[in-house]
């Protein structure tokens, strides 16, 4: 049976990162034509036997150097024309990285790897603006069905950290004194003995993650109303 | 630029339809090698010039006779060795049929094109049956965050029907007198002034979904603990 068909397959990686109360994401400077110069997702060409998520891992190890604290296929963009050469089935996925991975990945190749402020964000390469946009929507809807901030955050944090990241992923502003009533009563953090100053105020008590509670939730699942 | 990739691309479907108060699904048989004689969902090879959704139309035209209701992306299985012939990356949709489209369906080709109950499928080709895994686990998640009925039920319906469609996708009993409560508490059925039996006890009045509210709950998200 000869199958003729033309179409390619690649994989495209969203990487979100979080970093001074921002959430980044993280671009590539494309060497080659088509849109040579500008700005896009790292990924690439599947190869004929690797899996899709090994060619994930390998473009991101290629092009940024990033290691990534999550993955998750986000969903496929397969329309005709999305590429100007020939056609590409696009397989993008997810990823979430600590802030410690953040800062090495940034530094290993300036000049053409860099983590973007998604408020801000330059022009993109073949359809990768609707592919961010997409994964921040499922990024968003996330945020109201399982708890999020693990994959983002160092494994201590100030609940500041915490409560802006909400903020910034859901990009408005949150009620603080309710947002921190309702966190703290899922049980999902645990507060430490332990202080640490975010730089403006008096120092506060650092948090980390229940992971049994959290691993709970995720099962569960929840509705987390904000 | 070339590249040297012989990865197909395919497209398949799993089409839920809700009969005689059971979660069914519609499996053809396969005319050809691999698998021949084998069920296997209906799907296959993406022209060059077409768009993934329009591919999986097509396939469902050209072999099941089917009117679908809605469609949405579920995940692309993309393992090197799931197809036999040679590699297949398989962009999966999941599908919903109203009762009427479903009788249609089944009695147009009924000896390679059936409807299964999801308790009770046959053995299958390829990696189908965890496709198939796969979409049941979305449909289920779905039953908690979104109203999902509106997709499988006639427009109007008797509240056991929509109970049984409850514990059918769930493969669990429901506490009955909670759940009815709480579904009507969401203002999601309108029940009606008209009467039917379900074959089997008093007429019972039908209840038909309250679209704006339908839409609303869609959009803004709630969690329905089941």
């Amino acid at each position: 049976m000869t199958i003729h068909q033309t179409i390619k397959v690649a994989v495209d990686a969203v990487v979100f990162g979080y970093r001074n109360q921002a959430l980044h994401l993280l671009l590539i400077q494309r060497k080659l034509e088509p849109y040579q110069g500008g700005w896009a997702l790292p990924g690439g060409f599947v190869l004929d036997n690797e899996s899709l998520e090994a060619a994930v891992h390998r473009e991101l190890s290629e092009e940024t150097n990033v290691t990534i604290n999550y993955l998750e296929q986000l969903y496929t963009f397969g329309q005709p024309n999305r590429d100007p050469r020939f056609r590409t089935v696009a397989v993008a996925y997810y990823a979430l990285v600590k802030p410690e991975a953040f800062a090495i990945a940034a530094s290993t190749d300036a000049d053409d790897v860099r983590w973007f402020d998604v408020r801000d964000l330059p022009d993109l390469a073949f359809d990768h603006a609707e592919i961010i946009q997409h994964a921040l929507q499922r990024l968003r809807g996330k945020l109201r069905y399982e708890p999020v901030g693990f994959g983002l955050l160092s494994e201590k944090f100030l609940f500041s950290d915490f409560e802006k990241l909400y903020a910034t992923i859901l990009d408005k502003p949150i009620d603080r004194r309710n947002f921190r009533k309702k966190v703290l009563s899922f049980g999902l953090l645990t507060e430490l003995n332990e202080k640490r100053s975010d730089g403006k105020g008096r120092p506060a008590n650092l948090f980390q993650f229940n992971e049994d509670q959290y691993f709970k939730m995720k099962e569960r699942g929840f509705y987390f109303e904000l």
